[in-house]
């Protein structure tokens, strides 16, 4: 279900480092060589680049790509050459600053990762920033998104496919109660939410559409506007239709006045190794047009050109 | 600072399971030969013997050794021969379970590790009960010590050395503020010590002295009553002094009416390969008795047998 399109015949790594040193060399970047080279390598092949750059060059991949390319075009280059793990401590490290993350990573990465991947997430975290990601967000963040966040972040949750039937049930009937109350900060609901594995999350949500007839997040729409209530229905909708939820971050990147590079590349770069084609097909689905086509359409020149190749275009 | 001892030439794994075999068989159980050989083997040693023993009899070693031996001396040999992290598993669970935990073994399993042991605990913690520790701490216990006890399990602290000195002085002030204003429970108490790191802890704490004067652990004995507050003071001093700690919960356990045999084999259990040298120069400092004597004078027979070759005696 990935999107990204690697050569069935990669060159040698010596070689894509010799080819994007010389994209770095004399008057001006070619973008184009080095779109080529890194929008068509998967993880384990960027991390080998990497490597060999550093050591035939003695200067960081990351760095020299700093120097020469600037701008939102930098930004998607460079997380996109990073570690999944590394890239994920990198987005989550911004919205863990703010003290009302209004952007999704923190989300994201809580809930639409396996339990291990958000744990090499948090060593990688450990590794750059000399801290922990549970420990910024609790410094930083305030509030009842406090209450909420950083359980969210902190929890390994089981992953396995067993499922408690009677509890579904009977959570299903707490979550119905708090929100019919509008206790939406309730500390069940959060101890539910942040604690729960996701297949037990799935089994309760489908017993509260059972019981109560409503979908849970049709319940959590009292106030379209609420911050609070939308970040919730985002930690259930990365649970339950991870493709649709990130289908609509980028139909709202893309719509309205200017476009949301950040949000754009951010899941561009993380789902391109993972589901993007579903994503693309839940957009065509939704929008009538094809996401590459909406994409161009809204953005220009190398930036244009490397979300359309992490897009698979042809 | 083991007290450990493992004979300078081990047997083959093969001929440990034949003699455990042999302690089994029969009319009686040779609980001598049992100690002799499980008492003194290390945590990678018994993990071989445990599944050279299900290879050679078709039966798992601990339930082998559950229908032979009984009451507090099998769970000190079932406890001891599990590997460290199962162990833990095992303890925090039974921990989990109550509504107000008044045992220690949670805040030390999360106080009294490396962020990476802690770890792993919790994933020995998936394997074994199909659920993770952190939603059974957050189910099962209630009021301010869910508030407290769910984010102390969850957190994966930082391990490194690195301390944030202005940090430290300002949140030595922040903790002597909730003290002074008795609020205990507070969001900001609860937030320093459930998410720093250890050696930014142990700065905080020494700041606080340096400004206050007092220990912070003197200031949170208002009440030496109330468990909330020495649950604080637990953890505390699970980091700043473990040994002192655990040679305080090995005093409480000999000393008094009755001996806690629960107490005593947990802290016997987990740091006998660890630091229970430490534990019994600190006993035998405070109490002016080498700890094997006052364990000989409260225990007898076999559990005597066992905690004693735990601790190292001749």
């Amino acid at each position: 279900m990935a999107t990204l399109t690697v050569p069935s015949s990669v060159p040698a790594v010596a070689e894509d480092c010799e080819q994007l040193h010389k994209a770095f060399e004399g008057w001006g970047t070619n973008e184009k060589l080095i779109i080529s080279i890194l929008a068509h390598r998967n993880a384990a092949q960027a991390r080998a680049i990497r490597r060999g750059y550093a050591e035939a060059y003695g200067k960081e991949l990351l760095r020299a790509l700093g120097d020469e390319i600037h701008g939102k075009f930098e930004r998607a280059v460079i997380l996109w050459t990073l570690d999944p793990a590394e890239r994920d401590a990198v987005l989550a490290n911004e919205e863990a600053k703010k003290s009302h993350p209004g952007g999704r990573a923190l989300v994201e990465i809580a809930c639409a990762r396996t339990p291990a991947q958000l744990f090499a997430v948090k060593q990688a975290y450990h590794d750059r920033f000399k801290r922990s990601l549970e420990e910024d967000v609790a410094a930083h963040v305030t509030g009842d998104f406090r209450k909420l966040l950083v359980p969210l972040v902190s929890a390994y949750r089981y992953d396995g496919p067993e499922v408690n039937t009677s509890l579904a049930h009977s959570e299903a009937k707490i979550l119905h109660e708090k929100i019919h109350k509008k206790a939406y900060s309730d500390e069940e609901i959060i101890r539910i939410l942040t604690t729960r594995s996701k297949a037990q999350l799935l089994a309760t949500f489908n017993s509260y559409k059972d019981q109560f007839t409503h979908a849970i997040n049709k319940d959590l729409k009292a106030d379209p506007k609420d911050e609070f209530l939308s970040t919730l229905r985002a930690i259930i909708r990365c649970f339950t239709c991870p493709d649709r939820y990130f289908e609509k971050v980028i139909r709202l990147a893309l719509g309205g006045m200017g476009t949301d590079e950040d949000d754009l590349t951010r899941v561009v770069t993380t789902r391109a190794e993972v589901d993007l084609k579903l994503i693309k097909e839940a957009y065509q689905k939704r929008n009538s047009v094809p996401l590459e086509r909406a994409v161009a359409k809204d953005t220009t020149r190398d930036y244009e050109d490397i979300m359309l190749a992490l897009l698979g275009a042809e």
